[in-house]
């Protein structure tokens, strides 16, 4: 952490702040200039409350050049997480395919799906029970009996499922669901990440749509923090000023999430583009670009969809794209290793 | 709202559509061209899903030309919000200043700046209990013990009291709070809004950093939907690439949002712009921008804040700014009616 | 100027940075801490090419602390720079009323806006003669006749004019021109600014839609690098996701700049908007936030201007705004001072 | 086109408009509703001016159903543009990498650096003379004689070049030039795109950083409407909130663009992420996604470059990826054609 002075500080602050610092167990380097004096500070800063010290008077600006996650850092923990989820994993050089329908909307749908996928080459069913949608008049899933057809699902063919959870009071029905969704626009309910953290279950946490890199690794952080070691990254589109997309889809989001974490990263191109015609392009880009893999919105009637049947693909055209994405996995992997992480 | 169809669309699934439409009410006009066919659907269109009717092969594209919100519309409730808490009131022509601490500390700091901010014109006090921090190692707020102390401010200076609910299972712990506030980051924590819609307690909704003016009505309407007429609008800056400020003060929300809907609109210019010295100006602006009210962060000792410092002002800067707002408030008064609401 | 090293910096590489900066007159201070080593580098880093350093092995970062704009920069100027055109002026406590159709169309329609905002207290005509247009098919001006045009509605008034320049090689048609604007998609049109500097002439630099404050502001380092004082910074809207108005008016830059720059700031509610019934408030908020002056689209006949109509107020909106203006200024000013600049 | 009436609209108005449309060859058709009447405008709206119309009294809104660019649209141009350049060209299914340093810098090192990217498969040499540099005390380019080696290089390598034009006043010096370069920061410096509009020479533009889509195909418009035909779109990032990265590099424009246009869209990874160590897996994420090639900056001594260091890499590292690129060009061609263009 540096600390940028503001000319002529009045001493007697100065070395009250020196010492909250040194208490601490923070050590301080002054840089003392004509018009600037800059302090280095040396130590673990990142329990240190940035804005503590820039409400000071003598304090012009405080810049971070540790970053404020520690679990969720590369630096303290070089080695790629990788998640085993039943006889399938996420990370360590597998090329992961979530697929499934937007909703669940009846056994015969999302049994269906799942098969279709899983021959696919999907290893994960995805599959919305509880949905948060922007209007109050939308459909909001099936709920619980969404989680039962889910389960169903994954019983006839053996594929673990995803799906979202909405609020810490429903993780009672999320007993034998394998991997818990946090929605983008929870990405920052605290409530819901300390919840999370206090169960091993693994959690795909998707980037809020105005998150930075170090927002979402904070908010893997609280998790992490809670004693969950089993976080996932998904990156589904942030908010820009275009509107051709639904949203706009970060890829540089891999290589710099993979530097600055261990996580594994994932990318929904469907959420992201909100348009079909864009995923399979944007699959093969997510895949080219080193992410861990993909989660995919499939439907097997997309103009019949109860959500979000824009961005679904169908069935045959995801067949058609996981072979294409295997065999730019080859290619890719392994490469990526020297190049990304330094 | 309107259907653009695909050139040459299949007759069947039109009459299909057609047909659909018809049975929920909607008369359809179709608009012939050489190129291209345009559908105009007349009836309450609010309940139709857009995603649903884009999803057809038939369909170009479709765009709302009615605003997918009812009982926030000022179309459909012409008169202003007035909202009555205690001997105050929040719209309706007044101008309203709740200030206070961004958390409580201790019973002293919060009984007298309550006592300071109520002597320069605040009518409601702010504080926060439960702290939505980006940081798990930061601190989280007192809790039921900083909802406790509000109350014994509250009973030492007759203030009405506003604080921030961060989940739906904390409902109990509010009664005796007079304005629930939810946060940016929860804005669409729609377990949280449904739970809210069922309380008859005003509401102060943020504006979360990447929403639009209708994903903020969107959400207030899911409290309306639910029963709660109580709900005021609040801005506090919007994410973009301008770093120098902590956010960007969107002031325009304020004759746009009182041009959409009859709902009350709050600033705060503490969150929006993270600098206690730009609070006073964007202060001075909103209100002559036609603001309701304005919530600002006031703090006896900013530099030894647990939260916030950097952009809490003093008492005694409040208590000058409270007398330009209220001469700013004079002028602009009246006037804004005829210009803003068409 | 600090850098960051990596851990255990190649000895060799790190006495050639220290060297190089030597000789560049900066005095370097390092901190050496266990796993991270930071170099303070004081004197006049403006020129110190960030790019050349951040790319070097041994350095993980570089941050500036000091701002690399000099000219521009209010440290080395306290005083606010007040640019005197005719017997009007632009800065000083002043507050200057910029008012005119969007496009000149006729001498009569010109020569009447001057008329009708000169009686209301404009004190500065505008009025575009060669207009940048998204579209090549819509009207792009009256060219050399429109600024005619505007010199007649000069001399018939006594008003100073300010118009927009495109290109360099247009310099010489401007020679009675009193303001040169320099539009927001030619903010960073170096070349056109690099000119600008040449001459004395007062610039109006309108801020580009993805501009920081600091880009903004090392735009006007270009001009005044070059010799030319007399520059005029101009809020005009940035983009964001917000769509409901053209752009998103970011009124915390008058504070803001006032505290980097000795610039004035002129705000422009029109573009911003880009609706007419939103420019009568932003119009005040501007004002009561500090700003020097307003830059306004007044237009007797919004619904026939050939361009920008739906911003353009009418010269009695104008005359109305005008009286609230003069009234919010005589709150706000001089209290702004201690405010705004520490 | 799409008018949206106000409720009781003026019936003179109303027949003014209609009558005004009808002069204009556009055939209208009212939809009648209880409390909305739209009008759905049928045939050549692209030289319709949407301000004009908005800006009349009876008129709520007015949507373009149609793109506002004809020239650019591949409604009108189903098939994509293909560029020749000497013994090369861009689009039609051909990979194109365009590479070489930031600057041009000496004969030495450009014709050394021209020799090693087109060893490693690269058909275009790219190298700036004239930069466009944020701040006015940064390396500007070796003008004159920095196009005066980049022919040299061309000379030595039979490697066309392409290189940045900043004003039209400097295209006598680009005469033998094969690719001028429209910058980021003038892509709407319309007298220098009307400029190019009049040359036959490949044009390769640049998005800017705020600009979407339809503003990159508007001024793409302007070239081609001056009839220049060869227009090659170059994404480079765009502006958000995210900083981690300079820009956000938005790979979606690939398919869109596509779908919009027929003119072939070229991808910058160095200047989008501006960190050398992301270039390599976005190259290969841009191929993935269906881009007609990329440029990426390859500096012999990045460490050493003159500007925009840090995100050159090396002659080897662009060998390496060089192979690995068309790999994956060899796995996606053919198939994005079904996917993308519909």
């Amino acid at each position: 952490m540096i600390v940028l002075l503001k000319e002529h500080p009045d001493e007697r602050q100065l070395d009250n702040l020196l010492g909250w610092l040194r208490e601490r167990g923070i050590d301080v380097h002054p840089t003392v200039g004509e018009h600037q004096t800059i302090l280095g500070l040396i130590g673990d800063t990142s329990k240190i409350d940035i804005d503590l010290i820039s409400a000071l008077d003598i304090v012009d600006d405080v810049r971070r050049v540790q970053e404020p996650y520690k679990n969720a850092n590369r630096k303290f923990h070089p080695d790629d997480t990788v998640i085993r989820i039943g006889s399938t994993q996420i990370g360590g050089g597998s090329l992961t395919l979530i697929a499934g329908p937007c909703s669940v909307e009846s056994e015969e749908q999302i049994v269906g799906i799942a098969k279709a996928v899983k021959a696919s080459g999907a290893t994960i069913l995805r599959g919305g029970a509880f949905k948060p949608r922007t209007s109050p008049y939308a459909f909001q899933g099936m709920h619980i009996e969404g989680i039962r057809l889910l389960l169903k699902a994954k019983e006839a063919t053996g594929l673990p499922v995803c799906t979202e959870i909405m609020d810490a009071s429903q993780l009672p029905l999320f007993e034998d669901i394998d991997i818990l969704q946090v929605g983008a626009r929870n990405m920052q309910n605290f409530s819901l990440l300390r919840a999370l953290g206090k169960t091993r279950k693994p959690v795909l946490l998707k980037r809020g749509m105005a998150a930075s890199y170090q927002d979402l690794l904070m908010s893997a952080e609280y998790i992490l923090a809670g004693g969950n070691p089993n976080v996932i990254l998904c990156e589904r589109g942030i908010r820009t000023f275009e509107t051709y997309t639904r949203n706009t889809l970060d890829l540089a989001c891999i290589p710099s999430l993979k530097t600055l974490s261990h996580l594994p990263v994932i990318i929904d191109p469907s959420h992201a583009t909100g348009k079909a015609a864009l995923v399979p392009s944007m699959a093969c880009a997510a895949v080219a670009g080193g992410a861990d893999g993909l989660i995919i919105e499939v439907h097997n009637d997309p103009a019949h969809a109860l959500c979000d049947g824009p961005q679904s693909i169908t069935p045959a055209a995801f067949d058609k794209l996981a072979g294409e994405l295997e065999q730019i996995h080859q290619i890719v992997q392994g490469d990526r290793e020297d190049v990304i992480i330094r």
